[in-house]
């Protein structure tokens, strides 16, 4: 029988785990609370335990699998297995999370960044499936990305690429300062909050009646899409500001790196084509020929299941 | 005896040619004129027989060679190894010139671009040794770039990876018009040309006085260096407004990619830390606290050479 692959997509409140077949099939998935008590030190027992023991009920061990692939929040070494600095786990201090969880498991263990796994599941099962080049761009809380190039994860000197989150799309003097200590990053726009702020930045200036400036609710990037797509002027306005650079950013993707696909997933591209279609229409009046014919973006397909799919492929054996 | 590399940096008027060892050392060195006549149908032949004669005249044959790699203008098929496009060598058509100098001279043959296979000399022996990631960026009568990373050259869908002279940065309505169709590339700014025009724009609305204005010389983008060395204000501003534009590139280049090097070649490099200081500075002002700790960015250091080596290197075996 064919060799399996464990995925892992370690959270801030749960851990996902999949089994899964080498072409990408998911069999099982489940998931375990993430603990961070005491420094978060039994996040990867936890784990290791909840494998062994779905394997136990399924009548299967470790031999069956090539072994565990994991997406982590936080700073990787990549040689040595450990991670730190992520705080969300409670992790400020350097784990050896691909020794440990091994000790536990008997599987070898194989860990990247969150954002570089979805990177890697979308390419390989979802909205860039086949293509050699994919730039994965996630719009959530913050903005972040994964680049998979020429067969591989690109790391960078630090561990920092893909981090499109954190490029200068606003050099004016209006530019907002960024978390990172910097200004006039795409975060500070087209990140959930973001969104909200420059919706609340041309509220302030726009002199005609909007839903978005009368409304009750709260104001979520949601809400602006909705207020959009029932063709409020400002919520429109809004949506075109922040789509202008996105369409910047993924022009300076496409220019550079020229992949077959960008991919933009995270909890804003559930907007779907109201976010796409102005993207793609600033993107290509950026983007030189050669980069029109041949790099295209659309929305990620996989959902939450991209992280472990991401996570499992890091387990399968080189070709 | 270790096998050796031939390396070829194919021109429009010369095709440098080198015998390199394995640690890229360059041991004989010559060039052959770059015969256009005839559709460029004497190109190839004229490269292979000029190696089998020197070959001959060393007292060395073909199997001491792991093989040849070669560097060329066009767009190339990297799986069938031809080249079209390659228009300063009137080679409209697809040449197979991978097979065709296999057969004059028997070795194997592995192509790339010029400005790939300059990241990948200047990578190997030059600016960027021993770094895992390089982004190399040429400035001369065009703007290009070369990406190495983790131990590839990046190629993307249609071979547009490294394009760094046409992204976009200029947004204003003041952006230039450059060839490749849109407005606002790098190019238009940063280029040999583009310098040139930017010091005849920023002239016409200085009201001091300055060399650069009063001066019987043709204005070139090494005068306008010049000047700025002795301190003119006019050829300091302009020096100043081409340097925001490439910090804002390399940044771009930086937060995506965190290359441990970023080297910065071609004609107009020759400025040295006149160019490199101002870079410098912009470039740590737009990029996030990660990158600003693990990118550099220099001058190149291997002039012509970095050609033939980066075209050898490609012949060189896995390890």
């Amino acid at each position: 029988m064919e060799k399996k692959l464990i995925g892992v997509d370690l959270g801030g409140t749960t851990a996902k785990i999949a089994i899964l077949t080498t072409d990408g099939k998911i069999e099982e998935k489940w998931s375990v609370a993430t603990d961070i008590e005491d420094e978060g030190s039994h996040i990867v027992r936890n784990i290791g335990d909840s494998i062994n023991q779905k394997l136990t009920d399924l009548q299967l061990d470790n031999s069956g699998f090539y072994g565990i692939g994991m997406g982590t929040p936080g700073t990787i070494d990549y040689e040595k297995g450990t991670v730190k600095g992520a705080y969300n786990l409670n992790w400020a201090k350097t784990q050896n999370v691909a020794a440990d969880l091994k000790a536990i498991t008997g599987l070898d263990v194989y860990l990247d960044n969150d954002a570089n796994i979805a990177a890697v599941g979308e390419r390989w099962q979802g909205a860039g499936e086949g293509s050699a080049n994919v730039f994965f761009v996630t719009l959530g809380t913050g903005v972040g990305g994964g680049i998979f190039a020429e067969g591989k994860i690109l790391h960078g000197a630090k561990g920092a690429a893909g981090e499109i989150g954190h490029i200068t799309v606003d050099t004016s003097e209006h530019a907002y300062d960024c978390t990172c200590g910097k200004k006039g990053c795409l975060e500070t726009i087209a990140s959930a909050t973001g969104i909200v702020r420059v919706a609340k930045d041309l509220a302030r200036t726009y002199e005609k009646g909007s839903k978005l400036k009368t409304t009750s609710e709260e104001i979520t990037s949601k809400l602006i899409f909705e207020l959009a797509a029932e063709n409020d002027e400002l919520a429109t306005k809004v949506v075109d500001h922040i789509c202008f650079y996105l369409g910047l950013a993924c022009s300076h993707i496409g220019n550079m790196l020229n992949p077959e696909k960008i991919i933009i997933g995270g909890g804003v591209s559930a907007a779907g084509d109201a976010l796409l279609k102005p993207i793609q229409a600033y993107f290509e009046g950026m983007v030189f020929p050669a980069v029109r014919e041949s790099t295209s973006i659309s929305i990620a397909t996989l959902g939450n299941d991209a992280g472990v799919l991401g996570a499992a492929w890091l387990a399968l054996p080189a070709e």
